[in-house]
């Protein structure tokens, strides 16, 4: 059995991006891990510290090539890479043993010509998807303990799942007409070089993008799905997402049609988070900002309903990073290892 | 009858806010308008280019006491103010036969006790709200050209009435089911000393607020109102605002539940605003930035309809000093005094 | 001579970038001015309000390769390339009778072994480096009357020359230990897709770059060189450039060593830009803020010599796309065609 | 003697502020620490994370009215007050046994005069400012030690003397020509609703502030004076604090004149700041970020000598409420109680 107070090491595929960097912070301070490879081509050779310099002083680790074996001698191994590179070397490290939490959207979707639709591509590892589990704690955590291979949420679907998944288990809305009305900062865009993201771009500014479909619509109505009874019209959502002049942060604007009087909004949602370390439902008429959670793991909740009509409105907001991605990735790891789930992740949002 | 190359004289009563340094601006560059007037009580006797850098070498003007005298020698007198305060010297200057128009919410409601009831205060000029006409051109113009008082619209009803209109107009969509979900930069609330709009409270976040209830709502429900048949079940919309970590600019996402097939949207919007000058209608795929309206009078909209589903989402973004406030106010003026409705209004808007 | 009111035609080599775009935001108020041709490579055949959207309604033009002909059919043309581009073309136009504004740094070394040192590159057009007028109006209106090629000054260095001018020419300070401390906002990197300039690297942050030598230091110090006397000691300065999280800004903050007691240095720096239409000194104790040139041609400057010891502080902004880039280069059109010095660039400067 | 891992109780004066809830959030991870009282008199009653959302879930404490006697039960005292509080209190404080951390500026000047002349205020307690040791572990780590009463030093004197201290202990430059351009984020000001500091007049923009006197100029010439010889001219510094569009973060360009020919600066740094846990000088060539320190008690280095003139360019940033100013009060107490200096400060920077 898993020890609490055991080492274990750990190897990130890919730390060049912000899910990366994002990994290298928060295990800095995780008592029960060490950080023994992270690769990435490009960079091979560098000093993580080189690329990251807050990093500084807490990280004599280079970049090296990716290379399956020294992967599989770590305990668990992250993916911070885009779509695609993942499948590429799932069969193996499944195969070899490793345990596998990916961060990125390969293996999200259960239903393979779903993901090829919105992915544009071939799947290159459809053997594994089925045994692949969503890391969504709030309703997977037990089969996180066992599992293998673990599909991160994205972080538009974190968001709104949490905002909804009190709504959907209750059946008190009308699943056919939600609306997620979603904004985030640039960091979610990744540390790609693109015109569109440049600061002369995209500060003081604010527009909504990809409204015609973004590849989180799937992911999501997935997960809504799952929630429902077989007997249910099947969830339906429109989903905006905008650009903020941010830097990090997320905040999840959700609209559904009430189709039952409801006394008491506030007491279903506190009840049903009541043991929820990281989801945290705000009192009556407080409601969330995005640097409330910056650099933090936690989701923050406020549910209305304006004007005493038939529209519910939650909102929801995490930092896109975190809980949207690194952070939920970590508590993952920590629920498959038997650590305390705040492990590594206890440190307040940096507010202001 | 007004000549087009005449010059009139303008007093702007409250000067010190943003909707007045953004008068001053626009009418620097006005070929007809010489501004005569503008008052203050915390400011007066300072230059207004001493409390607003960006007009040195434009005006010699200086703040002066409110006076009625002074302003009914102009031949219009904006009201720059916080709410309540044009109620108190209507009556005289309307009595006195200046044309005013009120950039404040004074007399945008024609309910009174609704107004009573949003803002907390007895109406202080009741018997003159009746002949206040609502300055949204694109509805307005006719009514504009012949009245005395207009009452400007809010920021938050101009950019979600702009977007809503032709989908009203034709009885698209289902009027008891709308959602606006609005972000506001944060001028829009005011040059006044709040610790929730310091920069180091505001920067690099987003939030939702007055979710329960904000005074635009009643103001929209007005405007969907007046655009209805008798037959149609009264216009509700849920409307949340949120604030963006940004100085200026408003972008409107709208959600509508279509009621029967439409064709082709984008040519009812384009057919509804072809005469217009101030709203531009974006080809099919393109979703608008605030930035692309920054300083500018202009409103942008864009149409989709994801998936083919039921649900509309229309986006639509102003800059809320200028189309969402003084911009407006002149646009107001031109058509009331027969200048070419884009005097003043003409420069691009500043991108990057 | 020059008719006032003719209309001459305008040709821009390089438009997809900052100082493209806000040459044509300017020059669509330009009374003088048709925007006859628009050269890109990458773009050609795209109408420009595709690419910059601030532009709709304003320009019907299209992007086209760049083509010797069309541009000497034109009265003028602006090189609003990255360095190197003018040199290649400029030959051609300026022996087809062109008159040339180029924005990029290829004309403005005098000594041609020095731009081929900080630019890398051998200079592709030295022949005509010679008889290239540098910009400068405050110091050169004469000249850039009769130029045939105007070489307009970097960003930098307009900020920093604008700000010494007067303790130079007055011979005040010691020259061998002056000192730039400068800021720029984000869009003086270009519209480039690099990683450092995005949004979620930048943002929220500050800092010096370039700190060993940037490729404006050479330019600032023979601009400071013609302003000596021939007994001084050459000019030297210590420039170190930083990045803003803004999008538009310049401030340079000058230090110097009085050399001499001075009286009234105010009073030296208002005679000396008294006739300026675009440098404004400010009153004693006010300090200049970047946004309150934002948009405009302007440069203010303000003097301080703290606890009247026997340095001087000099601080100066300008917007850095508009004075420091394009706004300069229609200020050098307008001298040379003998237009109104300030048409098309009279807006006061967009604030808030 | 202390022990490493007793529990201290941490009494707090004043916790609305930045440097209080930076104070919270830092402490919320010391393994030495309970925060037992926070004062407030505005907010007394209310609980500490009604007012800051970030430590929801990680404090019960609520604001209490200030009262001396629950202060001296405390193990050590912070001030996080606005200049003028603590001297009110100190007398009681200190007779009464308390160890007292003072972040606010009332006993940083050791001239009593000197103090009263720049905060334009009768000194409220200067019989105990001799007493007082200033709070700078990289200079004073000894004293504090032992020391009951710290005055732990302002946000500019921390940046401007760590990145001076290698060249004034080795007297390597002229100390009457010091030069110190610094910016600050927008926290600096304080939670404090001020017009200057809104979003919308902050953002996007840049202006130098208290050019003709700064309060922090006389600490940082008391600092350089502490590390001079007797014989050497009295340190003189001209400081010019910016302000930053950002809300963290704090950079310092210093330039001074070397009086001697350096082999290698680098490597005097290097050594003078080898056993430093929380100064890192950064390799050649590479220039510090603020973001590189955002949330952290690390300042970071940078040493340059442009063109290899008499000119060195020191460049070092802080986080403005940590190591200048929260974080090096929980550095000095760690120092007073003997607990690792790094305690409670050992998350990296937030990046990006």
């Amino acid at each position: 059995m898993t020890q609490v107070n055991q080492v274990i090491q750990v190897g990130i595929v890919g730390g060049t991006g912000y899910t990366g960097v994002e990994l290298l912070r928060l295990l800095s301070g995780h008592a029960n891990v060490e950080v023994k490879v992270i690769t990435s081509r490009a960079e091979a050779g560098k000093p993580v510290d080189a690329l990251f310099p807050n990093l500084r002083g807490h990280y004599s680790l280079a970049f090296s090539e990716p290379d399956t074996q020294s992967l599989l001698e770590c305990d668990v191994v992250f993916f911070a890479t885009p779509h695609g590179v993942a499948q590429g070397m799932m069969a193996e490290l499944i195969g070899g043993g490793a345990r596998v939490i990916d961060l990125s959207a390969d293996f999200r979707l259960q239903d393979i010509a779903t993901w090829e639709h919105w992915y544009g591509q071939a799947h290159g590892c459809p053997e594994l998807v089925a045994q692949a589990v969503y890391g969504l704690p709030e309703i997977n955590r037990e089969k996180i303990q066992q599992a293998q291979l673990i599909a991160c949420p994205g972080c538009y679907p974190t968001s709104v799942l949490l905002g909804l998944i009190p709504l959907m288990e209750n059946q008190l809305v009308n699943p056919s007409q939600l609306i997620a009305s979603c904004a985030s900062g640039s960091s979610g865009a990744g540390r790609q070089a693109k015109i569109d993201n440049l600061l002369a771009e995209a500060s003081d500014s604010y527009k909504a993008y990809a409204v015609s479909g973004h590849r989180h619509l799937p992911e999501i109505e997935q997960g809504l799905h799952s929630m429902q009874s077989k007997d249910e019209a099947k969830a339906r959502l429109t989903f905006v997402p905008h650009l903020l002049p941010a830097i990090r942060g997320m905040h999840s604007t959700l609209y559904a049609q009430l189709t039952t009087t409801v006394e008491d909004l506030q007491a279903i949602y506190e009840a049903r988070y009541e043991n929820e370390a990281f989801v945290d439902v705000l009192p009556v008429g407080q409601f969330p900002q995005t640097r409330s959670v910056r650099g933090s793991n936690v989701c923050r909740i406020s549910i209305q309903q304006p004007q005493d009509r038939d529209t519910v409105v939650v909102m929801s907001v995490i930092d896109n990073l975190t809980k949207g991605a690194s952070g939920q990735g970590i508590q993952n790891m920590n629920i498959m290892f038997g650590f305390d789930e705040r492990e590594g992740l206890r440190s307040p949002a940096l507010l202001p």
